[in-house]
């Protein structure tokens, strides 16, 4: 175990894995706005890598605000998974209707692809052209989910699965089904593979990466740390995107279950620290 | 390819799957009421098999009840994957109250086996020693599979799933997400091992052997024909319980699917049929 | 926990899994010979059910030969899963040459069906009609391997896996790769699904309770207890079955894991003891 | 369907996978010399990306070098998922002997990053640091994939798979295991999960775009193509990192197959060709 507040000092570029390492669903944890503040009053560059893809960038960036210390993550250094389905739209939907399953808020990166985009519900008579799974909430579960398994049946139309999360806690105690685990489900049950973006897929360093040489041409990988509480999504993808990791023990990995953790999955992060105030 | 009437007269108990053999969501298929009237006045046992566990065997005999022919299936006849939950509630769980996701009526085989059943959506406050998913329909799927989970996160509860099957029809085109998905949603979700019942699994089979040995001690397992649907289900579990099968291309095997599907699963059942009604 | 000595009183018959309860790779286990004449002693009838399908159960049963106690489990007592696959083979196939890959002595299991076996190296211009996983030992996995997904490729030949074991422990810290890990691999690989025997499939236990039935007619399913080291195939398939089970703590499930294997699986052996000599 | 020589023209960088679409194990595919000439002529950039790591870079690029031609894929225009495990070794693992299944000219890819490689077999009494799967030849399966499985319990020794191909085509009707099928059957036996490198894994990708992002600074994304034969890792990997892609059917996807194909998958190449050769 090391002290964050040890070994942030060789890195110039902060990734975070957002819940269980900066904030809960009650909001921000207890000494993060300081610790943030801290950061970036000392020159380091913030980021946030979420699968969160419920709402736009600029949204997700409220939950950084602090009434002392403001704003503490830039929207633009939001990477949310949903980023990647926009690009991914971008470059491969032209025409038709794409179906979501989320709510209005989570549609943002549909139409950041210049494309129309209307809750499953909707889609019966509609030329569908791909189905984008957005986030849990903002849908009827029972009807929207046989829709989208039916809609999918209607031909080759690509299923994007904007966030590969299986579930996501709710509070200390109770965890709740994320969209992930609502994808798997139609993809066994369809017999086809839906297209993943999230971590701990690499596009969502890569992603990352690309912002990061745009706004800050001299920082090379090297420079970054990624900083998360989750082995099998924040530490592996990133251990294999190739940057350094730190595992934080605030969140889904318990200090007691940490060794074990670790030596059974064989992911391996270069720091582990109890978290990052520290 | 060989004609039904033709290759039953060498068994003396027909043991069918219901849907896609027998009926569909619309009720009983062109030609089945006079099919399983002959069977039945040439003296042959008529069984069905089935994965669907939404209510009491009494209840599901009813879809085989013929203004004209009378009542086609004998309620002891209808092996329900209800029915080994039942089994396996009542020699495993002796105490507390058992969750169960579906209708009221499902939850028959809960009550079976003593014990008392309440939707796991009144389960916030009840030492629950046991989870049971029997019907897709008869909840909210996303308030009861969250609560669902979260129950199951308490303790070393056995979750029972009677119901394997992932989809179902609803009607020529259309399919609908089984409980079985969800389950296998869950699991997945929790990282640990549910209780399967129904198709595939022999245990199925075993229990309908038990029933026929009970009220035909003269048969044996080479008199029965397992007359089915889906090669993965029906087919495979009855060959490897031992008995003959045939597949028909009534329900989930199209014609044109057929040779396809056998040469790509290895699953072969004895004798193939366009329906039986043939 | 409990002793055994205490819970055996209540039933007549007795199934143990081998590995980890009777024995290890290098014999019978410290206290088990007394035990079992023990048990044979007070009226009990021992059986051995197990997914060990690498030789004929007369050979099998050679390893619960004592010295001084003599033979402890008779041959027509060892259950063998490969005992699933000749009845499976005596069913459904016919004709054409059965390709192995195994020792010589398990091909017993092919040729009891009265059916030409060949190891899968001697089956390139044979006529194979199924292919059979009965033991990791016996041939070059490389070569024979690549022939038998080469000879599945032929057509619609079912393959059978007699052993569903992902590996087995060669002492107390080694372990191997078993035939159904390479099973598993040749199925993803293949992209269809093969026929496995063995626990937890229910087949071994209905197989095992007829043969009971066969030998003790009056004996009722409550009569049995079985006992097994490993929650997944052991206890589960035969709480599955409707059987009492008793996990012991002397093989694959060490004392300090069982509360939270039995915790996280929700498999749950109606008693846990140290092992069978207690 | 398009023809292959019609669609070039729009882009100025050529990604190729390997089998099916350059070349099968005899050699180059008839007209690929002639039609990879023509393309360097018209000062395309031609690269290969692929999941072979048997052997380094400049020995791939043998298979490329033609007696009229001359060499026709530049040694460092070959991206092999070895460069990608060498670049995850370089940064996270500094000490210790890594432990490897395949040839020796496949220790390339361990000793490029300044590591001690050894064949598992001569592991036994090494301190293991990692263990990569670069082969599937080069080795006993039987006695490596043991002492592999057992070197793997030691510790959170990280597992890399150099190559996440089940299966390989050895010609026209044969194919052989691969060692991604090979090291998911290590993985499900073990229980954790390996760390996966080669396509459709889009570090491929991200790593060959910046490859090409060094030696042609003026190219953008959208000037170049993939060409694969294969949906599930060629188009669907491509695809996801934003490259444009084209399916020719002179590999592993046949023409009768590639519509069904694209329809059940989703996987939607933007491109259909026979072969590059058109």
């Amino acid at each position: 175990m090391q002290r964050f507040s040890e070994i942030v000092d060789r890195y110039r570029v902060l990734f975070f894995d957002s819940y269980g390492v900066l904030k809960n669903s009650k909001g921000l944890l207890d000494g993060v706005p300081e610790a943030l503040a801290d950061l970036r009053d000392r020159g380091k560059r913030l980021y946030v890598i979420t699968n969160d893809s419920s709402r736009p960038p600029h949204k997700l960036a409220k939950a950084f605000e602090h009434p002392v210390y403001g704003p503490l993550i830039h929207p633009d250094h939001i990477i949310s998974s949903g980023l990647l389905a926009t690009r991914f739209l971008t470059r491969k939907i032209n025409s038709g209707t794409v179906a979501y399953l989320g709510k209005d808020d989570s549609a943002h990166y549909i139409r950041a692809a210049g494309l129309r985009a209307k809750p499953v519900a909707e889609c019966e008579h509609e030329e569908v052209s791909a189905i984008v799974l957005l986030d849990d909430e903002g849908f009827e579960w029972s009807s929207d989910l046989n829709s989208a398994v039916n809609i999918a049946r209607r031909g080759p139309i690509p299923i994007i699965v904007a966030n590969a999360d299986l579930a996501y806690p709710v509070d200390g105690h109770r965890i709740a089904v994320a969209i992930g685990a609502l994808g798997g489900m139609m993809e066994r049950l369809l017999g086809r593979k839906f297209i993943y973006f999230g971590k701990p897929d690499t596009s969502m360093f890569s992603y990352a990466w690309a912002q990061v040489q745009a706004l800050e041409p001299e920082v090379t990988k090297g420079d970054i740390l990624m900083v998360g509480d989750t082995l099998e999504t924040d530490i592996l993808g990133a251990n294999k995107f190739g940057l350094d990791t730190a595992l934080v023990l605030s969140g889904n990995t318990r200090p007691e279950d940490a060794q074990r953790a670790i030596m059974s999955t064989g992911i391996v992060p270069d720091h582990v620290c109890a978290s990052i105030v520290d």
